[in-house]
C-alpha cells in the first residue's frame, strides 16, 4: 500500500491527560511544565503551572518529543547513555532534543500503538515521571472507557442485523390456505 | 531600589485567553496554534486545535514571544523591516525567534502594563491577529472585572473602617444622667 | 474523542513518487535531489541523483518538509512573503527550515488529506517543481488505482453478500408435485 | 598537482548497499532508518523502512556523516571519549552532528579509499551497526565483481593486442610452396 492510517493523541486526548497530570502535581505540591505530543512528536498542548521553573519549560517539551519518538520513558536509558554505555552521546541528537532525563513517558495503546507522549519537568526527575504517568493513565482510561462504549454499540447493531437477516415470510396462498414458508 | 515588583500574566489569565481565542477561532472556521507568553516571553500555554498546521506551531510560540517582548502587534512593523526600513534584518534576532509576522498582540493592563502576548497562526495573518485579539481582550476584560470586583471590595472595606473609627461615645454625667453622646 | 487515525504515506507510496521524479528529471536532463515526506513532514525518502548539487540537498529536504506542514506549493508564497508581503519574514520560521522556493509540491489525497509531499531541488524552481509535480501524480495514480481495486472487490462482496442473503428454495411438495419457491 | 582525482561512491552503489541492508533489516525484524554518504560527507540516499523512529531519521545520517568524515565505524570510539579519554567531548563539534553511537561503518575500497559510509538506527547500536555492515559488504562486493569484470575485459583486449601484434606473416617460400607461418 502506498499509504497507511495510524491513531494519534489530538487535543481532546491531550486535554485528559492534562488534567489529571496537573491535578497529580498539586497532590503532590510540584508545580510542573506538562507538554503532550502527538504520535509523530508534533506539540499539542504546553502548560506551565504557578511556580513552574522557566527553564523547564524546554525540557518538558524534549522529553515529550524523545519519549514519543523513542518510544520508551526517558528515565530508562540509565548505562546506556553513561559512559561505557552504547549510546553514549545520544543527548546530542535531533538538534540537541534528545532528552534522557526522566519526566517523558509514551502514551502507548493496548494494541501497541505509539499515540503520543508527556513530559513533565520543575521537580525530581521521578517526581516529573510520576505526574507525567498519571496523565498517561488517565487518557488510556479514557480511551479503553471509548472503546468498550463502542464495541457495545456495535455488538448491539450486529445482534439486530442478525435479528432482521431473518427475512419476514411472504405468506404463500395456494389453493385457498395460507401457507408459512418459514415452515416448509 | 535594588528589587522591583511588577506584573505578569500567570496561567489562569493565559487560559482566560486562550478559551476566547479558541472559541473565535472556532467561530471563524480556522483551527488555530494558539501560545500564550507572560511578561517575559516565557511560554504559560501552547494549544494546537485539530486540523492547524504543524509548521505554524513554532509560528505561534514566536510570534507571543515577539509581541511580548518588542510590545506591539507583530503586524505593525510593516515598511520598518522592508528594504528601506529601519529595522530591515530583524527577522534573524533572537536566534531567529523574532517574528514580523501578524497574530501575535501583546497585552497591556490599563496602566500601561505588558503582562504577556498571545499568537495565533495556521489562518491567514489577519485571522491570526483577529484570534490572538480575541484572546487578549477576553483576559483584560477579566483583570478590569476583578479590578472593580477588588475596587467595590477595598471601598466598602473603608467605609466599614469608617463608621467603625466613631469613637465609642464617653458617658457624660450631667446632673447625675449619663447622656449617650451619640446622640449629642 | 482523544485519538483520530489520518492517512499518511509510507515508503511503498515515497518509492513510487521518487520513481517517476527521477524518469522524469532523466527526461528533462536535470539530475535532481528528491525528498519525500509524511503527512506530519518527518522524511521517508531522501535520493541525489548523479549529479545533483550538494547545496540543494537540504533545500529539497526543506521544500519538502514545508509543503507538507503548510499544505500548498512552496512556489505559491510570492508577493506575500516579500517585502510588503503579510508573510514577509516566514523563511527564518521552524528553526529556518521553512523554504518559500518552488520546488516542494504537497501530495493531497482526492478526500482532501495531505499524505505528504515531495521536494526537489538542482534545477530552476519551475524545474523543480515539475519533477516534484511528476512525482505526485504518479503515487497519486497509483493509490486512486488501488481504491478503485478495493471498491470492486468490496462491491463483488456485497453483491456475493446480498445473492447468499437470499435463501437456497426448499422445495415444496404438494400433491405429488415439487413446487420451486422461488416461482412463488 | 594542484587537483586530484578520487573515487566516491555515487547513487548506484549507494543503491546496492540500501538493498542489502534493508534485506537484512528485514531478515532480523527491525525496520531501520538507513542513510548513504558518499566520501565527502554528503548524503547519497535516505530511506525509512515501516516503523523505524521518526527520532531515528537524524540518527542514521549523523552516523553516515560521521563514519565517512572520520573513516571508522561509529562503535569504535568507546574510552576515547568517555572520561578519562582523549576524544572527550567530540559529539558536540561539527555542530553536533559527530555521533559516537554505533551503526555507521564506513565503506573502504580494497586499495584503501573511503568510498562513504552508512548508518542505521532505530535498533540497538547492534543491530544498526549488524545492517550497516550488510550494506557496506553488499557493495564492496559489486565494486569488486565489477574491478574483477573489468580486469578480465582488460587482460582479453591485452591478449587479443598481443596477438595482433605478431605481424603479418610474410611468406616463406620453400621448394615453391608458400608456407604460413602461422602454422609454424
Amino acid at each position: 500500500m502506498a499509504t497507511s492510517n495510524a491513531p494519534t493523541l489530538i487535543l481532546s486526548g491531550a486535554r485528559a491527560a492534562l488534567a489529571a497530570a496537573e491535578a497529580h502535581a498539586n497532590r503532590i505540591g510540584v508545580p510542573m511544565n506538562i507538554a503532550i505530543v502527538d504520535s509523530h512528536c508534533h506539540l499539542l498542548t504546553f502548560t506551565r503551572m504557578d511556580g513552574a521553573k522557566v527553564t523547564s519549560i524546554n525540557i518538558a517539551i524534549d522529553k515529550a518529543f524523545t519519549a514519543a519518538g523513542h518510544r520508551v520513558p526517558t528515565s530508562s536509558y540509565k548505562e546506556n547513555v553513561w559512559p561505557g554505555g552504547v549510546a553514549f552521546g545520544i543527548w546530542n541528537t535531533n538538534g540537541g532534543r534528545f532528552c534522557p532525563i526522566g519526566g517523558g513517558v509514551p502514551i502507548i495503546s493496548e494494541d501497541g500503538h505509539v499515540l503520543g507522549a508527556i513530559g513533565c519537568s520543575t521537580g525530581t526527575p521521578m517526581q516529573d515521571e510520576e505526574v507525567a504517568s498519571a496523565g498517561r493513565d488517565a487518557v488510556l482510561a479514557m480511551i479503553k472507557e471509548k472503546v468498550a462504549v463502542q464495541t457495545r454499540k456495535e455488538e448491539e447493531r450486529q445482534t439486530k442485523r442478525a435479528r432482521s437477516d431473518v427475512k419476514p415470510v411472504e405468506s404463500v396462498i395456494f389453493e385457498g390456505v395460507i401457507l408459512d414458508q418459514a415452515k416448509l
